[in-house]
């Protein structure tokens, strides 16, 4: 790890390096945007014009200028809704008329969906062209951007299609937080919390248990908390890279839950952020019903998300019905149970749930006691309009 | 290499093992298809109903349906024309609607186009399930199945979007050769001739310079061609498996011409098989003006081409504008040389080019004479009406 001050004292630039498999991906993480010589520097092709092909939507085009000057640009629509196959091919076809070959650089500039899709369209450029991302959000920064996951939405489901494909570079800078929206804002910090909850230090986690102001002017508090994310997901990922061993499925705490929500309530009606709070409230009571969670814990991990903001009773997703019918409230719970079972990370016959832990968090299989808290949590969240 | 006697005595089944990278990647040639029991052995979820799509195309269904037993299938459209995204969104939502798991087996049976689409799916669904191919061409069985790359077209450019990604196995079984159209034997049978011209031992294509019948009732004969070119190929890419180290490129004799022309022509216009054969004619000129094709060579191998009926001329697509205005021959050079220098083998500023030497081939970076070779094809080969 290197640490340089930067020549006006303002911030610091750590420098990390992961080995995913047989890719290796470092993480510049600082307070100031890179500039475009920045940038450049990174681009090995001594034909820049050429060699490389910006990635964003938008919302972060001026971003996206600002790191790139003059490069060209495929511009996406934003929106965890537009992750679709159309928006790949915008970005394929966008390099192919730059004349982009197999040694250029796609660089992503934007959220979780952009890194996704800009990730995705350079594992298959040519099968297979250079990566770089620059997260714009704090969910592309502590989870999106690190770890090789690409991917988008095919037939309702949330990645359907993706591959593995780990970024060169991914150039975190606290600036770009600066001007985040409040609900980007929430749908990062559920997932800084889920990872939080997968160290077995509990410093990580009680930085989280206070809320603090975001977007926050305490550029230091928030860059501190994205480190130790990457450093705790960088570790789990070069454990398992492509998600064989066993290890990287912790990273989905919360997720399968949350997933299931985001695909029966129909992808983009809640954010990414609520639907895994949502998530690890229900991981809570299944880890308490099965003996994993400590009371305590769950507490704990309940009042946290609460204080943050999330919702995470139960009936939640009924509200989101309120003034319709009885029968939508019922097709819900029958749409999150199927998208339950069918979730991506299910292999053919076994669902595996993670749970919190009396330190860190655990895998489990789903047995007849998970069954029978899903049975309730299907059945108990009735309808009621209005809510609750 | 296991060679072992069927219990009938009718063929020998050899099983290779190449590894390409850190994918394993077994191939089995006998005479006999597979049968469903067959299948199913190297099937290792122990829930086959649900763990196996098979991915074919009209005109194979027939041989999936006799290999595949009652699995469950994705019937695509035939034709290189189909090898498109909305293919691959076929296969991906049938998958996705048998409940395909992580876990599952993409078992493609059929020509090259469906051996890409069925890899290329695997590769992307769930970001990576099992893969088994059975080729039933003789490009498939000589080329398109073994060595992992897959793809499709997009943006009327072969390929466009594609994966690394080897098949676990690769079934081939002469018999499926035996009801192939004369046109599939063609489009085959200049892949053939391009690997036996990268073997350093002239035996192989010798073997070739006098075209025997096809389909050919001399079942040993198609076996041991096959094999030859199996093993040729197994380990030009067990040398460069991701084409980042230069020996894989050999693979592209003829191919830099060819894909040129099928895009200039439009895709599915002539064979694929054909534009290989037109390329070949073509490398071999080149290779001469560049001093490396020794003439008595190129001669040999051009009358090989012509002996197996393929339209090797310069002017040979100008034949195809017959009846028809001038503009659209000068048209086709414009296309054909924009294709060439955005041909997707092309680094971002270095165009390759691979030659026949006096021994196997080799690999040459595009220069003045190249240059001039390439000015003289596209102004020389000009337009005649009736062909030229």
């Amino acid at each position: 790890m290197n640490k340089t001050a930067d020549p006006e004292g303002v911030s610091l630039s750590r420098h990390f390096c992961f080995q995913f498999g047989e890719v290796s991906s470092s993480v510049i993480i600082q307070e100031a945007l890179p500039r475009p010589e920045e940038l450049r520097r990174f681009l090995e092709t001594g034909n820049s014009a050429f060699g490389a092909l910006l990635v964003c939507d938008k919302n972060t085009l001026p971003l996206a200028r600002s790191m790139g000057g003059e490069l060209p640009m495929a511009v996406l629509e934003p929106g965890e809704e537009n992750k679709r196959w159309e928006a790949v091919e915008k970005i394929l076809l966008s390099a192919r008329r730059q004349g982009l070959g197999r040694d250029g650089f796609f660089i992503g500039v934007g959220g979780g969906a952009v890194c996704d899709l800009a990730a995705f369209a350079a594992s298959v450029y040519m099968r297979g062209t250079g990566l770089i991302l620059c997260p714009t959000s704090l969910l592309g920064m502590v989870d999106a951007s690190l770890g090789g996951k690409t991917g988008f939405d095919l037939g309702g489901i949330k990645n359907l299609a993706g591959t593995f494909y780990p970024a060169a570079l991914v150039f975190i800078a606290a600036e770009a937080l600066h001007s985040l929206p409040g609900r980007e804002w929430k749908s990062g910090m559920a997932e800084l919390i889920k990872t939080a909850l997968l160290e077995r230090d509990p410093s990580f986690f009680s930085m989280l248990q206070e809320p603090f102001e975001t977007p926050s002017q305490d550029g230091g508090k928030i860059l501190a908390l994205i480190e130790k994310a990457v450093r705790v997901k960088g570790s789990i990922v070069e454990a398992d890279p492509r998600e064989t061993g066993g290890g990287r499925i912790l990273l989905n705490l919360g997720h399968t839950f949350g997933h299931a929500l985001e695909s029966a309530l129909g992808l983009g009606t809640v954010s990414h952020g609520q639907a895994v709070a949502w998530g690890l409230a229900r991981s809570c009571e299944l880890g308490q019903k099965l003996g994993i969670t400590p009371p305590e814990r769950g507490r704990e991990i309940q009042a946290t998300l609460k204080a943050w903001n999330y919702e995470t009773s139960l009936s939640y997703p009924l509200t989101l019905f309120s003034g319709k019918t009885e029968p939508e409230g019922r097709g819900f719970w029958r749409a999150f149970k199927e998208a339950l079972f069918n979730d991506k990370k299910k292999e053919t016959s076994v669902l595996r749930f993670v749970v919190p832990a009396a330190e860190g968090a655990q895998a489990v299989t789903k047995n007849a006691l998970a069954d029978s808290y899903i049975g309730d949590l299907c059945s108990g969240g009735s309808f009621s309009p209005g809510g609750g």
